[in-house]
């Protein structure tokens, strides 16, 4: 068998044979295939795509590349979310408590930030004494008697994935569903729950600019668990709006707390509540509208906060600080105004992701440390009204040369115009 | 500039600029553009193609980066011609007398011969005391003095060509039209000539499978001379038959004396003739039908038989071997025969250039030396009847080992029907 033949293959739009793609994936993995060869193919990919078969074999080869974490011990009740990315997305810390409240297995690894994105992982942190390094066993006991553990990415997940990405993003084929769904399916399998819960984002800052993709990508991802033996559902999700109000880390976590405890952001409220019906519908076998009623009594009874707490303390955080927001170090806050008169008609995620990088909130580079204190408060989103003048934002920082320069930034990122724009939808659609 | 933004525009189907282009392949001969980024725009160029404002700059880019030869001493007179490969193409040993005779300029570079196609150097190389390599002073003072000269590739001409043609032989993108014709032409135009005459070859062997992808090839070449100031013409050719009946070194010096001398075959003539009137339409400003008849009246009157026999001379062989074809040396000869009455229906030439490797003639590897006596004379080509046992092919070689797996080879490579087959234009069209 020779690469040549399989990049041909592919681009003379040939189905591969399973052994084709797993041989091209050990071979990528071993260093036997080169880069250039490898990227040849990405690049037949991205113009002729992949059929499902293709695909889940894909995913499988580059799950199989590395270690896998075995939860089989947890049956079916294992359950996983992923998210494509976002800003101030802090879905996780909301839906983790719900989801292990009413007996699913959350055995978790997150990621850190970097760049305009946070991370779970630093979110976490920001509660004092939080840990998010255990070993295997202490993890694994930790989800059998509390349900629930998030810990760093640990092991070497599908390195045949690493690798691959790491050379699509330097080639320019990065955007092709089926290489997207393979990459993102690869680790979530290989991090062993049973049932996957998706989070498709779509918008001008995401991979996905238009529903119809976000739908396909979401088709994909969903096909491929069930071909390697899981189950997973995907949401489709608007991401032109910013989730939520607070963008940083504690801000982070206090905006999570204060959806548990019945306030918060209406549409924050209602993703994570969406969320944790599915993975609830895959993991204990419930109706949605069972899934969806019992989510909503477990917010409401303040068993999910109770939850929160019981999760923070068994990873060593101090769970009071949950209790009482006051407790949580505060940065400096100033104001961003409105420029004018009018509506906020967009508001670019990314952009606004890049502002809390400058306070202190995020990574430029992976060495940086971050400042759990620094963060924004959105005060108007896309669809408010706002008068001249009036504040629209607060940044937290502990960078005072920082400030001016993020308040034009923030203006940058945002969009006033004289009429309202039309409502949007938040959930576009649900991939089952 | 940044080569993955050139990635993405060309993925996207949008026009580089000229500065871009230059960039690619500059950066690339540096060795700052790294493979695997070459490797996916040379895919998505096979997916997408090039303009012809983008073909022409990456020629122009590509012949620019290395040894150029300038040959602006002899005006517009100066002419090259260059066939896309085939088996027993000896044209140019015939066609470079026949123009030179009547006031082209011919200073050539040629290749010698690896796997199954053969080498003009070579060739010459079998006529004793031929020398190919000249210092450029006394290359070009010969071409001054004589009319015309070939010697082997000698400087760095096109380096980036050589880098990129290299990439593309093992990531499977050698077979896209605006690659093809910017590597041919990006040589050609460093070697300087004025105008340019190519044999572009269409057929089961050739690069180009269909006469519609040859004259495309063919137009795209045309048009990139003419954007690079030079000129250029293109015969499109049928190489489904091999050409004349000589495979090897000295046969093949030995069949264009036959034409010289007014015999031999008459496909191989009429399309030695197409080509030198071609070249003197360019190189001297005459109409079609005035080159072809001094064409013709060189060849009667035996003057390119003369003048073939001063360019020999000039480069130190013996012209007596020209004058008598009996001084040059023979190995044993080997019959094939028909192996059933019918008629040859098909040659597949690579398979007899092979069968011609195995006898000595050709090189399996660059360092193997070459046995100029070895060869095969093709008594029966497609078209014609045979009668089972009739010989149909001579086997010459010094390799009696050799003749048994030849001979199969041989029958392998020929095709025997009940039917005659269609006859076979050999000139489809010519583009200027």
């Amino acid at each position: 068998m020779r690469m040549y033949d399989i990049i041909q293959r592919k681009k003379a739009h040939e189905e591969l044979t399973e052994a084709e793609i797993r041989f091209l994936i050990a071979g990528y993995t071993m260093g036997d295939i080169p880069d250039y060869q490898m990227a040849a193919f990405a690049m037949a990919v991205y113009f002729n795509g992949m059929t499902p078969a293709e695909t889940a074999v894909l995913t499988d080869a580059m799950m199989h590349s590395g270690d896998t974490v075995d939860l089989s011990r947890f049956g079916t009740l294992s359950v996983d979310k992923h998210s494509t990315g976002g800003v101030g997305d802090k879905t996780s810390l909301i839906v983790a408590p719900i989801v292990s409240a009413l007996g699913g297995k959350l055995a978790k690894m997150s990621g850190r930030g970097l760049g305009h994105t946070g991370g779970t992982v630093d979110k976490l942190e920001s509660i004092p004494g939080f840990c998010t390094e255990l070993s295997a066993e202490d993890f694994l006991a930790q989800v059998e008697q509390v349900g629930v553990a998030v810990i760093g990415q640990s092991g070497d997940l599908a390195p045949a994935d690493k690798k691959l990405y790491a050379l699509r993003d330097v080639t320019a084929t990065v955007d092709s569903v089926p290489l997207i769904a393979s990459s993102i399916m690869s680790k979530k399998l290989a991090a062993g729950a049973h049932s996957i819960v998706l989070d498709v984002k779509v918008g001008s800052g995401a991979f996905m600019k238009t529903r119809e993709d976000g739908e396909a990508l979401a088709r994909q991802m969903v096909d491929i668990a069930a071909a390697c033996g899981r189950q997973a559902a995907a949401l489709v999700t608007n991401m032109d709006i910013p989730l939520g109000s607070a963008v940083g880390n504690a801000i982070e976590v206090m905006e999570a707390v204060e959806i548990l405890q019945g306030g918060g952001d209406r549409r924050l409220r209602s993703l994570c509540e969406a969320l944790a019906a599915e993975m609830l519908c895959l993991c204990q076998g419930w109706t949605p509208e069972e899934a969806a009623a019992r989510v909503t009594e477990a917010v409401d009874s303040g068993a999910a906060f109770e939850q929160m707490c019981r999760w923070v303390s068994a990873q060593g955080g101090d769970a009071e600080y949950l209790r009482d927001l006051s407790r949580f170090p505060t940065a400096p806050a100033y104001d961003v105004c409105a420029p004018a008169d009018g509506y906020i008609a967009a508001m670019d995620a990314e952009r606004i992701g890049i502002v809390g990088v400058a306070l202190g909130a995020g990574r430029a580079k992976k060495e940086d440390a971050i400042d759990f204190a620094a963060g924004i408060r959105l005060l108007k989103k896309t669809g408010d009204a706002v008068t001249a003048g009036e504040p629209i934002a607060l940044l937290y920082t502990n960078r005072p040369e920082a400030v001016e320069g993020a308040k034009v930034a923030y203006l940058e990122a945002i969009t006033v115009s004289a009429d309202a724009p039309a409502a949007q939808e938040l959930i576009y659609t649900v991939v089952r």
